[in-house]
């Protein structure tokens, strides 16, 4: 692997150009951006140089769509007549589906494998990028490969988890998307409920690490949920099923068996580092 | 302010003992608990000596039921006989109707006094009482006072919140038992939904924080839910109102103004150690 591009060298793409850099990686690093974006990632000694999608399609041995998932369906179709045969594309879009249809459609087979490195931070844009966002977590990929690809992901620091782009994505409607919209709605609820500001001093560090990702903008997560409505449905159906079920239990004390099944889950999380 | 008993010696009421001599009170404080609690009480030097109830009742200018809220409303009625005349009586259990309501029925008026300091950490008992627990935090009184409890509440490093009982538990029924009960319906579906453990992995960040709080004790919080299960079960109908108008927004895009609406509450927390 001599030729890496990355379209969209933002926090993703720019920092996976700086964690190649880290890991050894002597190659040549292409970004495919907008002018200014481009122009701030030459500046943060992101990337070595700008290249055409057409240029990056033909040539790298490696190109990697880093743009929000609608963006990076276009681009799919826009790179498939330029698709050099030693190019392997990859993405790491939030979503799978979607993005793997629209490569089976225009992509020959083999030369497209699905991504998603479950890592992410409050700041955006080249400045951000950080050569160490994925030590330690988590990087999908929708199938096994021997592509040099997949040992610089490990190089880096990431646990590679293999995953079909269905299975992604119902997963990751509880893993990822629930977590998200339930503290949206429990930042929208404690509003719309509390009467006074002042009461709100009646939270405790719950209420705030509970609501923290309500922060999250929404222009991100407009794509992800869009792209998997269906799970995200099923998803929010059994979480809502599950508080129902606790509703009819605060008074008969059986909650507990709830409680046990929460905390039982939690445990299985209590080493965060193997398995973000 | 001489002498102050501390009925439950754990967590809460060794804390606020340790927090008091930090704050320079050079009176004497005497616990009133178990034989196995009082000895690792006086071992941690968290308190001077034992008292029974009826002595506390009866000598002690301040006298705080730091149990749970049951064991509160038992305690208050066993006290009551013994109440000496110049004897403040107050609590720090998490709910404050049920409590108040005991205190009015056998309580002199005047002599009692609802508190919630709401803080805490995973550890019990008097080895993990921590002078430092109540900085920063509210401490939640249900009238005001100028007694000097009062004035110590601030000298450990609390802030004040008055509430009235009712006023107390609709709140923390939407800032405290909600985050609470959303944790744990968040364990209970991921872990009813996920497939295979290593899928697990594909969590984050995100899912870590927003469940931690499913580790919390079930038998602290079954009287928690159990003396609050009218405003838990609005909370929980709000919460869940909302959850099925952010599935019905799935497609349409106008999740935003949710996410808009959370953002906006969760700024108003951006000041942890003012708002906590």
């Amino acid at each position: 692997m001599k030729t890496v591009a990355i379209a969209g060298v933002g926090l993703i793409g720019g920092s996976f150009a700086l964690a190649l850099r880290q890991a050894g990686f002597t190659g040549l690093i292409a970004g495919v951006s907008s002018p200014r974006t481009i122009a701030e990632a030459l500046e943060h000694g992101v990337i070595d140089r700008e290249m055409t999608l057409a240029e990056a399609a033909r040539e790298a041995d490696l190109l990697l769509l880093a743009q929000p998932i609608g963006r990076i369906v276009t681009m799919i179709e826009d790179l498939a007549p330029h698709l050099g045969p030693d190019t392997l594309v990859t993405d790491a879009g939030s979503t799978k589906t979607l993005i793997c249809d629209a490569a089976a459609r225009f992509l020959p087979p083999g030369q497209f494998l699905g991504g998603h490195p479950m890592a992410g931070k409050e700041s955006r844009g080249p400045a951000s990028a950080d050569g160490g966002l994925f030590r330690g977590r988590t990087w999908v990929l929708t199938r096994e490969s021997s592509h040099p690809f997949a040992a610089w992901v490990r190089k880096i620091g990431a646990h590679i988890l293999v995953m079909g782009p269905e299975e992604h994505d119902r997963t990751v409607a509880l893993t990822s998307h629930m977590p998200q919209l339930l503290a949206t709605a429990l930042g929208c609820a404690v509003g719309a409920g509390v009467g006074r500001e002042e009461q709100l001093r009646a939270g405790g560090p719950g209420l705030i690490d509970m609501t923290r990702l309500a922060l999250s903008p929404f222009d991100m997560w407009n794509d992800i949920l869009a792209t998997n409505a269906e799970h995200v449905d099923e998803a929010l159906r059994a979480v809502i099923a599950r508080l129902e079920s606790m509703r009819g239990h605060l008074r008969d004390g059986e909650l507990r068996a709830d409680f046990e099944e929460g905390a039982k889950l939690r445990r299985k999380l209590v080493n965060p580092v193997e398995l973000r």
